[in-house]
């Protein structure tokens, strides 16, 4: 076991000589682009929906704003009507200079009059409701609990769902603003402190285990880090491998466990650390077409909510493995590798049909690959040189070579 | 919203003598039992193999020890063979004392001789030599990564896993002491502080979110707790709701969030907790046959793993709710429910046909109104009382009813 097969970049042997080496690469990589980076807003281009992470209180204000003009229609008129942003795909447009994916600022008028449309407005404003004394009470609830909350109005979850992303539009705010939030996945460990209400939490004191990501992000807030960059892994195992080794004592960074898809919360913690520290952030994936599909949420965000994009987005997040050219790169045996199957194939030729793929050759050049190679391989399939070749040859050796995406 | 309807089970509205009276009746309920209960080790039946959780030390003199007594045998005859302990369902039984399943002393003798044998012992004898290294340099690997060591060897993970669970047996040891462990996906928080190698952690100190539970439970260690209960929950959306309230302070309690199926980390955390602190400890699952399922994972372990349960399961847990009783008792819409498919009326019988459900009558008693009703609930379906009902409410009112199974 754990025959280290010889790296194919060859780099110092000596850990500490490849470990100065490595952090000098990154500040160089890196000390340039981060001075230009405006990472406190961004410019949205015209006809974008410009949504604002806001404070509870101010969320509250603008709920009873909403309610007091639909009260004031309806003494006018005996009717009202709300203008809410489409949310149809063809208000999603692509902001190449921000590489974000954005709402457009077509509304749809929605009246309080037919039969169908009375249903709809009486759900939209239960939900506004809703909101309205989650900020005032100063909690959060999740969608789940939102539709319990009503579920003779709502009937379906779909409905409450829809609701919910509707008021947020039309409140020109994120989901979290409205306090309803999703469940958490993520976890955090290394060298960062933050403050949650009362609590100091030192990222570097929590064992083998990690800070537990919390969902109720308005109130945490980033103290301190000496951290040089900052690692995002998909999968839970390798996570846990850089835990067990401590390697952020080692390697000075912040390590994000996502364990599998990027949810809101573990995306939305990542821009914070990533705006107030502004350092190097880079992705850790399996060498497939969904480890890549994962990498580009939190670089871009997702389709679905695409009006959040600019809060949930790490624009300058960079793909450092398990990357195509790698499986031959660093040797990754043949029998340890995945023929790809036609879900990967599809996935990997929409993935090539992204503009904001297409705008990164590198990026192109290694789905490129894949599609010719058409393997797959986990980032466990490094351990078949050895179960520490992850924590002592492979991340460091791509990081001294300044070898991402 | 929130419009509370009153709960069914009369009691006093001042929150603070509502806790004082939850209180007294658990100190009331378990004083006798908790003092009756031998938390520190099981009387076995015999016929029963005596696994043992033993320190990284002894298990890798272990491992020396079975690599010595082969080569002795080769050097002897040439030719050697392994005694495997069974993991066939005819050699697993139920103890009914200690309401576990439990692996009984069935032995294989396997040898290397034959073109399939010589396959599947050079197999085990890989993992004997991957654990014995994983040992010496006091790491831990997962199942997934000790596949992908050998991958040609081993061909497909359930070859790997098979191996690994018989040299287990073998070792006679759980899994955790060879250091092949499982990702965990457990969260904790509360009145608990623990030390995980040389940091100290503080589970009062998590803000909004909880410490992720380590699947190294090796190197945990309970310091001190003033907590009077642990609670289990199911779903992670009700934890967060305790989280946010941080239930914890009013009601002095350790919560671990199990987020779905109880995995081994989650549940060795909790046996953990049971065993040093020797407190009541409580479980919170949907009102389905599969919340059920959970519960009795958490009591007396998984068929699966039948051979550790003495180290995985805590028989002292009770099932607070939601109960089937519940759903009327504390008022929860007929919306809110949801008819029973036929995979959850299947799973049901089962649960009536398992033994260890069958010694306790209110527990035959709750699925058997489930049976009758055919309607289960989410934990969350709670909220149609209002977001802030279970925890001013349902568990305030069922602690100090003593009402559960």
């Amino acid at each position: 076991m754990c025959a280290k097969k010889q790296p194919a970049v060859g780099l110092s042997i000596d850990p500490a000589a490849r470990k100065e080496k490595a952090i000098s690469v990154l500040r160089d990589a890196f000390e340039q682009k981060l001075k230009e980076a405006t990472q406190q807003g961004y410019d949205l281009p015209e006809g974008a929906l410009v949504v604002d992470e806001i404070p509870a209180d101010a969320a509250f204000k603008k709920t009873v704003e909403i309610a007091k003009t639909l009260y004031d229609q309806i003494m006018e008129s005996g009717r009202f009507a709300l203008d809410v942003p489409s949310r149809s795909s063809s208000n999603i447009i692509y902001d190449e200079n921000n590489d974000l994916l954005l709402l457009g600022d077509k509304m749809n008028r929605k009246w309080f009059h037919s039969l169908t449309s009375v249903e709809d407005m009486t759900q939209l404003i239960k939900i506004l409701e809703i909101v309205n004394q989650l900020l005032e009470k100063r909690i959060h609830a999740t969608k789940r609990e939102v539709f319990y909350n009503d579920v003779n109005l709502f009937k379906e979850q779909v409905n409450s769902d829809n609701c919910i992303e509707d008021l947020s539009t039309v409140l020109n705010t994120i989901r979290n603003s409205t306090n309803i939030v999703a469940s958490a996945m993520g976890k955090a460990v290394g060298r960062l402190r933050i403050r949650d209400q009362r609590d100091i939490i030192d990222l570097e004191a929590m064992g083998s285990g990690g800070w537990a990501i919390t969902p109720f992000l308005d109130n945490v807030e980033i103290i301190e880090s000496d951290a040089e960059f900052v690692l995002v892994i998909e999968k839970d195992a390798a996570a846990m491998r850089l835990s067990e080794a401590k390697w952020w004592k080692d390697y000075p960074c912040i390590i994000i466990s996502g364990r599998g898809a990027a949810d809101i919360a573990t995306r939305m913690f990542l821009k914070k650390i990533n705006k107030v520290l502004n350092i190097p952030t880079f992705c850790l994936v399996d060498s497939d077409p969904y480890g890549h599909y994962i990498y580009s949420i939190y670089l871009r965000g997702s389709k679905k909510l695409s009006y959040e994009s600019p809060f949930l987005a790490t624009p300058n997040i960079h793909l450092l493995g398990v990357l195509t050219r790698d499986l031959d790169s660093y040797n990754v045996p043949k029998e340890c590798r995945i023929p790809m199957n036609k879900t990967d194939i599809t996935r990997c030729q929409q993935m090539l049909a992204e503009s904001f793929v297409q705008k990164n050759t590198r990026w192109v050049a290694d789905l490129e690959l894949m599609m010719k190679i058409k393997e797959k391989a986990e980032i466990q399939s490094l351990s078949a040189h050895g179960f520490e070749y992850l924590t002592e040859e492979y991340l460091p050796s791509k990081i001294a070579t300044a070898d991402w995406i």
